[in-house]
């Protein structure tokens, strides 16, 4: 394999053992093993454990980002489909691989988010601009008048993917995706719904 | 100091490394040397580390239901009251101790839940517990006019409880009580307010 192919194929390896185990309980040896690549090859394309970490935050980040951009920007659609869209993607994901897994960046937030500065803040980072994304729906949806503008878009994007993270999470803990029909209920029936003040559903999505 | 003591202050320091640093990520080794035990002892107190594990378990339990059960089931106060004073003792609980650590029981799901069937079996009777607690607060909320009798009290009890956990895991990566707020105004300003055919809130918490 050329070095960029060799490189690359080791993070994609590492991303599915560490998304799987968690990043402490990887060895990098078996990430090797399983890549087949020579046990010291590994410092020539990582600095360190860190450094390839980071990475892998980095291709995790890419590939919820692109499923992401690819529901939540969705300007052909009303943005209260996108985002029913985009959440009823990851169930159907989740249903197909029997609820293992759950979201590579939820996890690393639970167990990176005290142990190292420079991961929480990268992680930060992502909850960040995966919020915007449902943030600019919420406000399109206003803008609409789908859902009431006394909502303040911020605060619930940010509700409303905490409350996405911790149903995935009981998803993994319960395997079924029962806690993500729950969240789509509640959030689609309840909170953009008939939030004090909306004039209520408009049936558009 | 006696075995069972010591067995205790085994237990007590696991507790409060694997909070931290997760289960795979803390040592033995390292939980002996913090009680000052001797190497070798670990295995007269536990038959291996799953042993060990699933009675640290057993202790966070202990302490989140003795939690829960004190605010939850506090029949002197109205249902929603009870269960604002619940969500408000964690939420002060986190702002004293910086937003560290995170809920134990999420913690442990989000680590263990692929990695081991007994731990999550375990792990999952945990939340049905605390979600009965919530569910009866609920019910009781219903029989008094509080809320609505067309909320499914189950289903809304897992909801809270699993969006309430993803926000812990949003404050411990942001090292901001904010979620746990957002989280406790959308419950009771909102989802526990507005729901569809609810007369709307009677202001009795």
């Amino acid at each position: 394999m050329a070095k960029q192919e060799t490189k690359k194929a080791i993070i994609r390896e590492g991303a599915q053992l560490i998304h799987s185990k968690g990043f402490n309980n990887t060895g990098i040896q078996e990430i090797l093993q399983a890549v087949g690549v020579p046990k010291g090859s590994f410092y020539f394309y990582f600095k360190n454990k860190e450094d390839f970490g980071l990475q892998i935050v980095d291709y995790f980040e890419q590939t919820m980002l692109r499923v992401a951009e690819t529901y939540l920007t969705d300007r052909d659609l009303p943005p209260l489909m996108r985002m029913k869209n985009f959440f009823n993607a990851y169930r159907t994901h989740f249903e197909k691989t029997g609820c293992r897994q759950g979201c590579p960046i939820g996890n690393l937030t639970q167990e990176m988010s005290d142990l190292s500065e420079v991961f929480r803040k990268r992680i930060a980072s992502i909850y960040r601009r995966i919020t915007t994304n449902i943030e600019t729906c919420i406000r399109d949806a206003q803008v609409r008048g789908d859902i009431a503008l006394t909502l303040n878009s911020k605060d619930v994007a940010d509700f409303i993917l905490d409350s996405w993270e911790g149903a995935i999470m009981r998803m993994k803990l319960d395997k079924t995706t029962r806690p993500l029909s729950l969240f789509e209920k509640y959030l689609f029936d309840t909170l953009l719904a008939s939030y004090p003040g909306n004039a209520g559903h408009t049936g558009t999505y």
